[in-house]
């Protein structure tokens, strides 16, 4: 049976999603705590391999199990034991067929920018601290250049490994929450090494006026890494939720 | 120079404000900043002795010093010397009669209830999570029968100690935050020991059902601590910010 997990962590303490030697994962924990449960060795399959660091509401992954346990049951029983940073939101049955990286059609993430003058200790695990006012509206601006389908070589990490540099965003919107927050809201139907945290620091350029909201789309058509703004801290960044056929 | 300060913190590691033996506190932590930045020892007056794991965005306190550095960039100063936990949000010189805890005329309390089927991991240090559904339209048809000046004995601990357990609530909100999450917001002129707390946790117990919105009345009018719901965790709690004249 194969069994779909959608699940949300504190990314602060694990070196990202993906199994590695020498560094504490998220994958390696929960492909611990499946072994606990149902005393066998899996392999998880993912849907999104977060970097270190970036947390998330709902990444989705599946693993095959044989099993009597009631599908829903399984994420309940797995958070006894997983550590209280990772925590299984819901388990389900799936098809055989089901590929939670291939199936995915659509992402959303959220970019969360403290925009004070002194940081907020219980805002700091949860975004990232910059202190020069920024300008909403350049961003608001700035950012309808990048909604659309776009060869988004710029905002992609020269590290990239891809086919093809196009993708799609369906949205990309800029609010202002609570306590100077501003968030930053992207969704799109895959995104490429880097992608969302590249957008987030060429935004911070544009709304503290480094970058003009028109130069943002001369970079995006240079297909040129190195004209886009940095790669803002993975802290900030949340994998809200990836959505199926 | 007397010098005010406003002060935020993550009180998750922190045995509460005030100094103790053998345990970290806030209050011992800034005193220790102060001492490295000036090289002297002062002594901090402070106006809300919070909780062992409570937060806070804006708790107030006081200390003398002979200076002459800018009193508006003594924050800035403390901030080099202290913990990422703890940020001093401002600083300004004040009356040589000023007292934090005295001088305040309103407190702003805010209680955040993660009232969800499965915890969210980036949640946890900052709300009590609480999986039985809540109903918010009894909880506030009770919080009615808190607003205003009563004796608040049923709603103190019976550790507290005061002349008099009359205070006046200004304000007691109950709304809803994203991600399923219930904030209770509380005003009030000051507080006896754990009262906020022990108002969010009869607040949940109406919710839940358990108490009627009715009966809170009763509970305030018998002034016996016994008949009220328990001390909801430090962790929910947020001393948000201090008013003065």
């Amino acid at each position: 049976m194969r069994i779909k997990l959608t699940v949300a962590y504190d990314g602060t303490n694990y070196h990202g999603w993906q199994i590695q030697n020498n560094a504490l994962s998220v994958e390696a924990v929960l492909t611990e705590a499946i072994h606990t449960l149902f005393h066998v060795d899996t392999k998880i399959t993912g849907a999104s391999r977060t970097d270190a660091g970036v947390h998330a509401l709902g990444n989705v992954c599946c693993f095959d199990i044989d099993t009597r346990m009631e599908p829903s049951r399984i994420a309940f029983a797995l958070n006894q034991k997983l550590p209280e940073d990772i925590r299984v939101q819901s388990s389900e049955a799936v098809s055989e067929a089901f590929n939670p990286r291939y199936d995915a059609i659509e992402k959303t993430y959220e970019y969360r920018i403290a925009n004070r003058r002194i940081e907020l200790p219980t805002q700091r695990l949860y975004s990232y601290f910059y202190h020069h006012s920024l300008d909403i509206d350049s961003m608001r601006l700035a950012a309808q250049h990048l909604i659309g389908e776009h060869d988004f070589t710029s905002f992609a990490s020269i590290h990239a490994q891809s086919d093809t540099y196009v993708r799609t965003l369906t949205a990309l919107e800029i609010e202002k929450e609570s306590l100077q927050t501003i968030v930053i809201r992207v969704r799109g139907n895959s995104f490429l090494y880097n992608m969302v945290r590249i957008i987030a620091g060429t935004l911070i350029k544009v709304g503290c006026g480094a970058i003009s909201p028109e130069e943002v789309k001369t970079i995006l058509n240079a297909k040129d890494r190195s004209l886009a703004g940095p790669t803002a801290p993975a802290c900030g960044l949340t994998l809200c939720s990836i959505r199926y056929k």
